[in-house]
């Protein structure tokens, strides 16, 4: 039988143990195994690996605790700007949405815009009007808003940094939201009709301005998939992502030099990444059923699940795998 | 003596000959050249790459023959809205800036990114925003106001197809207007040191909508530059060249690969773009002083100058250089 699965990642960075509460940890493994498990259900009824990462990118999104549709964090001017991207392997057909607002799950979107549009990429005001037409959900500010998100931009807002600095540190907030934590979340998936999909959505960095794109909604940088070679999503500081175009890279190094998938995901993050200060990591999936979760940070919000039997939830370094 | 070359081109398409006029073509041959002189006097001089392609892309930004800075096309909402990005192959540094509005020069936008902002892709009023503050040169509307580019845009409105219909054919319109033309420009350039840069600009398709972002602006898609490998600038309909991640996919053909710099472009061109339906071309250098322009269209503005004696610009398929 076709072995099916789904990995799924909720965002990388300095995630600390000792900065988290027991109960805060088990709120975010809780998070993790849910969004798991609403793409690993579909896939066990023959559903596809586009809707499955839907499925799971969806709940990562409606989960507060994730900076990606409820719960993003707030831009330079107060707003909650968000990017999302998703991509068949079977067709190379991919959707990004980018600088958008009030739209409930980002994902949703960018698989209307693959969908339902000739284009791949819509932004801000136009991919707003594209929604509509379309009858995507729509939330008032309110639904994005979370007080820990408004207190760490606060915090940035008064010291004028930005969230692209890379000594930030904002303290004196709840447990496990201090330190520097690049919030994007992602799904890779497998089917059971050997077609690979990723997707990426997020709510950017913290005080950001001027518009800023990071590399969640660019195709090749933040989500890539291929039937022939993998599905990538990731996760981290987005401008390294987006010069090193890492998801696409990590396809190449299979396709054209032979490496495995997680051979090419360590090749990306640990050599190529890190000589950039690229600091974060990825997700990835093969039609063979590997998987695998590689980052260069601290710790990284994970999980798969396999119908050959794995199923796990992580978030530290130390509990690889 | 090293080598030190400049290639530019000034879109691709359904360029034909008996849709020219002989003035018109002199016109166009003229904006090439001086396109090509004003980044290969810089090279002459000892300057860089950047600079090179900076200036050649500028020049034609600053030509209403081409669909960039002045004489762009307009969108839907008969605005004009323009995209443009940068990379320089000796650090992997880009710039880019996406659905921008009044500014001049949108590739000196994306490159004042590059050099003066910690990020690499900025979109729509964030950008503008940024450029006010770099001092960034702004034109009122009526600068980029062209006249056949109206008319081309009044004629799709009327008939309410968008630029991305395969079949569309703008008719009665001025000589060597009419037909499927995706105008972009671009330049890639190597230096007397030994690096190579590249630099995309455009105003999009005609009657674009929903704010679609084209492949100009992501840096992978429609620019890309490294020192190991090329340096490249693409032109054509953006969709497939996004989800073909076209640029970085020639520099890991000739990075995992070994290819040239040329038969990478052509696997590219060729094999990849054409079973995505992705019509258009590229233009590519390398450290070496290699260079190539290959398209699968009818024809491609383009020209190359380099300093071992090559000194030609070109318009049609039949006189491949």
């Amino acid at each position: 039988m076709s072995i099916y699965t789904i990995v799924i990642h909720g965002g990388a960075g300095t995630i600390l143990k000792e900065d988290m509460t027991p109960a805060l940890e088990s709120s975010y493994q809780k998070g993790l195994k849910d969004a798991l498990n609403a793409g690993y259900d579909l896939l066990a009824n023959g559903k596809t690996a586009v809707e499955a990462v839907l499925a799971a990118t969806m709940s990562l999104e409606n989960n507060i605790l994730f900076n990606a549709g409820k719960g993003s964090v707030f831009a330079k001017d107060g707003s909650q700007e968000m990017d999302a991207s998703i991509m068949e392997g079977k067709n190379l057909y991919a959707g990004s949405v980018s600088a958008i607002k009030n739209i409930r799950n980002p994902v949703e979107l960018a698989y209307t815009v693959m969908t339902k549009s000739p284009h791949v990429m819509l932004s801000g005001k136009g991919a707003y009007e594209f929604a509509k037409m379309q009858g995507i959900k729509m939330e008032p500010d309110e639904y994005f808003f979370s007080q820990f998100r408004y207190d760490q931009w606060k915090q940035m807002q008064g010291s004028n940094e930005t969230a692209l600095d890379h000594n930030v540190v904002v303290k004196d907030l709840p447990a496990g939201q201090a330190g520097k934590k690049f919030g994007t979340v992602g799904a890779v998936a497998l089917d059971i009709h050997g077609d690979i999909a990723a997707a990426t959505s997020t709510g950017g960095m913290t005080n950001k301005q001027f518009g800023r794109v990071g590399d969640s909604p660019i195709i090749g940088a933040g989500t890539y998939a291929n039937n022939k070679t993998c599905a990538i999503s990731c996760t981290g500081h987005g401008e390294p992502f987006i010069r090193a175009v890492a998801a696409y890279d990590v396809s190449c190094l299979m396709e054209y030099r032979g490496l495995s998938l997680e051979d090419a995901m360590k090749v990306v993050v640990h050599e190529k990444l890190i000589k950039m200060d690229g600091e974060g990591g990825m997700i990835g999936a093969d039609a063979k059923g590997n998987t695998a979760m590689v980052f260069n940070s601290e710790g990284m919000y994970r999980g798969r699940i396999s119908s050959n039997g794995k199923n796990e939830v992580a978030i530290y370094k130390n509990n690889m795998l």
